[in-house]
């Protein structure tokens, strides 16, 4: 049996106008990140909630309304904090409080991770600077604008700067969500989740034919 | 410009235990159907919401929660419904007055599509008794005892069958939903929405490595 003790915990951050699967994509690669014990149990590795500046719906780039489940301050401690990008973004790099809340909730954690334009909010933080990172290439130029100093690679599907990871546009996301939980459990954990999504998993980080 | 009257509608059926990214992925394809206009203003080619027993949060099996924005009977009409699988389905194939009411929705609809195994779902309530239809392959025994009239095809990503589209698993929905934007608009838009989410579309609907 596992020892539910060492599950890990992921927060995604949410704000209005994320693209939902910069969100979902590493939500379902770190939920399928799942094992059967001997009783016949369900394991799942990682706990996974949503943090927001308010608890409620937050409403999404495409539509439909995320419930976040905790504001910034209460959220409970996590080991991996997931940062979307979006349309939202265009307004939140320009909102200090909100980056003074993100740059908190990064802190928290012990690897960040972005997705898509998720890496030009971070960015706006000052985190990135001085390190190698990668966003989606269709707002590459707009990205780059918001971390003058931060060492952007654009033929890369995903970078992994240890506690920083960031990843391509959207479904390279997934790409990224799984190599972090190789790293975090071992390839066949995310073997075995990516076959659980019945997805074919990018496994290379330069494969990237969006550049 | 493109006349807003003629934007398309998409629901996506909500209920507690669904999988994020049978919803997510096809949310994400619907709404990254869009394109810029001369005055520089984005037009989208689908307006998508969810639909669910009831409005407000409705937990997914990963753990974050969708904010249901209408009813069943509340919602207003649309072309396009979405039915997502997951763990949730293994109590909601016995639960008849959701059985009727998700038929109620089906019937609505232009065109209903499944990800995974809400083709269980779906199967329970006769629609897809002598049609052809597919699903994820984890579950395979499970679904097909759900529509023992159903004729099952093993080896496929989605199967197509005019107003009954049903795909594979969890990111399959992805390329089914592409299709479907390929029927709705051309494949223009489709190939476009594929790029902004810096998606490797899978376009053979026969090509599926997990059957």
């Amino acid at each position: 049996m596992v020892d539910e003790t060492v599950k890990k915990r992921v927060a995604v951050v949410l704000f209005e106008g994320f693209t939902t699967l910069d969100a979902y994509g590493p939500i379902q690669a770190f939920g399928a990140s799942r094992m059967t014990q001997p009783d016949g149990s369900m394991h799942r590795f990682f706990e996974i909630f949503t943090i927001a500046d308010r608890v409620g719906p937050v409403r999404s780039g495409e539509g439909p309304a995320t419930h976040a489940d905790y504001t910034f301050d209460e959220a409970p401690n996590y080991d991996v904090l997931v940062v979307p990008g979006g349309f939202g973004t265009r307004n939140a790099v320009n909102d200090a409080a909100f980056l003074a809340r993100l740059t908190a909730a990064s802190l928290r954690a012990t690897v960040t991770t972005t997705v898509c334009t998720g890496a030009a909010l971070l960015a706006r933080t000052g985190l990135m600077d001085g390190r190698p990172a990668t966003s989606n290439k269709i707002s590459w130029d707009w990205v780059l604008q918001q971390g003058p100093r931060v060492l952007w690679k654009r033929q890369a599907r995903w970078v992994d700067d240890g506690n920083l990871v960031t990843s391509s546009g959207v479904s390279a996301g997934i790409d990224m969500a799984l190599a972090v939980i190789t790293r975090l459990l071992g390839r066949g954990v995310a073997v075995s989740a990516a076959r659980t999504m019945e997805y074919v998993w990018h496994e290379d980080p330069n494969d990237d034919p969006f550049a």
